[in-house]
């Protein structure tokens, strides 16, 4: 669930009264998102969200991430826009916390992923690339390659518990990605946790692209492999290339691949996979009983990456 | 949070397609709520809530809630209108569950009771007690005081990890209770459940009463000492007899109490906190560790328990 600050209504008629939004008719909480709370914000206006970032995000991030938002809906991409409020702010303090107001966007997210969503998905998220590339501030990836050393090392001991040998086994898969990680490809903006559930469809064409708190800038063609493990593995783990197919010709239609990115997509799909499955292990690893969240199996991604292993090169992937 | 059971676009379509409110627009999953499934649903005709029922609620009862709301409704009381579909049904199959469609209701739960709210609170019990008498259908309370030593048996023997003693000390205060239950007050239908969390209040009056999935037909002033639990306790759990004044002079302007009403308002009191201890206390110790659900302290209603121990007749409610 996605709620874990409550606002109380004085405090909210106070944020509410330095926007120029019109005045308050309703105020839910969402249920979907993991890291922040999410309200569904009516006013006499219209409809708005109300994001409350929790801790997990680092407060100097978020001017980034609101600009690069606002950069993306001046582009035309189908995403948030962050309101400003009437001081020109669209960072302001609610509930102990950094709050945001961004538009509203119709559609709903896909409980099922078909091949119809794939291509529009691999469309959008070029689009997404394309239209960052304006946006001269950037942003290293907390969550890269870098970090994973790091994370899997405080999980290292405890691994064994979700599988047995699972530590030494991702320590070796680890070494052999971060040894084969590809150097100089094309880099910008990406948005680095494109699920799902951060994708919304209306009528077949994608109407909203939300959550771009994991964005970042790094390897575009890491972006894809990201979205191929999230969007193109059926719920047994096998590995639906006809969805990767589509995704790609989505993509590429608006943004081709050179050779080098091609060529690297199978260790980039290993390490996406690695990524999920370093951050889930650690999140398994460490959710109290009775937390709120819902701990995602880490070993959907060990499975992913083990059909990683397998591809040779992008023809694996359909291209 | 309260989405148990997930919805494909797919199955939501034809959901829809048999009901006349137009398009879908989106479809979000809502945080609040406890025993069902609830989207906020906003369709090209407006906004609507969708339920869908999980296993704690019995399928039989459902007609009876729907047509209880459907009549209170009629009667002018904010609560939900259970849209009906193009065949007249206002229950339809979907996800594997039973769903409904209601009516929106603009406002937002007051996060911290303020004296305010009190007096409109009381108004709103006491209309819909009088709007329900029109209803003929009735449904016994399942969470009775028949059902109480029932509920008290399946925890008695781990109570004692709770608080030392706590299960012996229930069984007594329990017997007390349950002797002293006042026979033939006036009954009819109660809400049972009116907690902060569903009432709405927009602009310092109530605009929505929702969630009466635990309505029933059992002593009215039952339900205001449900109430008197619900919004009248400090979070240090003392007692605030200016908001239980409140509230109760804004019942009585819509329907006046007996005396023999008002001299059982102390076991009232009990047994609403027996009731919301007991099923909590059940909860508690039978709630798995990773579960969705928030677990309630039991312990917050043994302390509103002991203040009504305390109370020697209605003027401790401030009457």
């Amino acid at each position: 669930m996605a709620v874990y600050t409550e606002v109380t209504d004085e405090a909210l008629a106070a944020f509410l009264a330095s926007y120029d939004i019109g005045a308050m008719v309703a105020f839910r909480g969402i249920a979907e998102g993991v890291e922040n709370s999410n309200y569904a914000l009516k006013t006499t206006q219209g409809d708005f969200i109300l994001t409350l970032y929790e801790k997990r995000v680092d407060p100097a991030d978020l001017p980034w991430f609101l600009g690069l938002m606002e950069h993306l809906a001046a582009q035309g991409l189908p995403c948030p826009l962050p309101v400003r409020a009437k001081d020109g702010q669209n960072l302001n303090p609610l509930a102990g916390r950094i709050a945001a107001i961004t538009t509203f966007l119709p559609g709903v997210w896909p409980r099922r992923v078909a091949i119809e969503h794939c291509e529009p998905l691999g469309a959008a998220l070029a689009r997404l690339h394309l239209a960052g590339s304006g946006f001269p501030p950037t942003r290293k990836n907390a969550l890269g390659p870098d970090s994973w050393h790091n994370l899997l090392q405080k999980s290292l001991n405890d691994a064994s518990s979700v599988q047995p040998g699972l530590g030494p086994e991702l320590a070796a898969m680890l070494n052999g990605i971060t040894n084969a990680w590809p150097q100089g490809l094309p880099t910008g903006h990406i948005h680095a946790d494109l699920f799902q559930d951060n994708v919304f469809f209306l009528n077949g064409e994608i109407s909203g692209v939300i959550d771009f708190y994991f964005a970042c800038t790094d390897i575009y063609a890491y972006d894809i492999a990201i979205c191929l493990n999230a969007w193109c593995f059926e719920r047994d783990f096998s590995f639906n290339i006809t969805k990767s197919r589509a995704l790609l010709r989505g993509y590429t239609a608006h943004r081709p691949l050179s050779d080098a990115e091609a060529a690297a997509l199978p260790v980039l799909c290993q390490g996406a996979a690695m990524r999920f499955l370093l951050t889930r292990l650690y999140d398994w690893l460490n959710t109290p009983p009775g937390a709120l969240v819902t701990r995602k199996d880490p070993l959907d991604y060990y499975r992913r990456l083990r059909f990683h292993n397998t591809a040779m090169d992008a023809s694996a992937y359909g291209l």
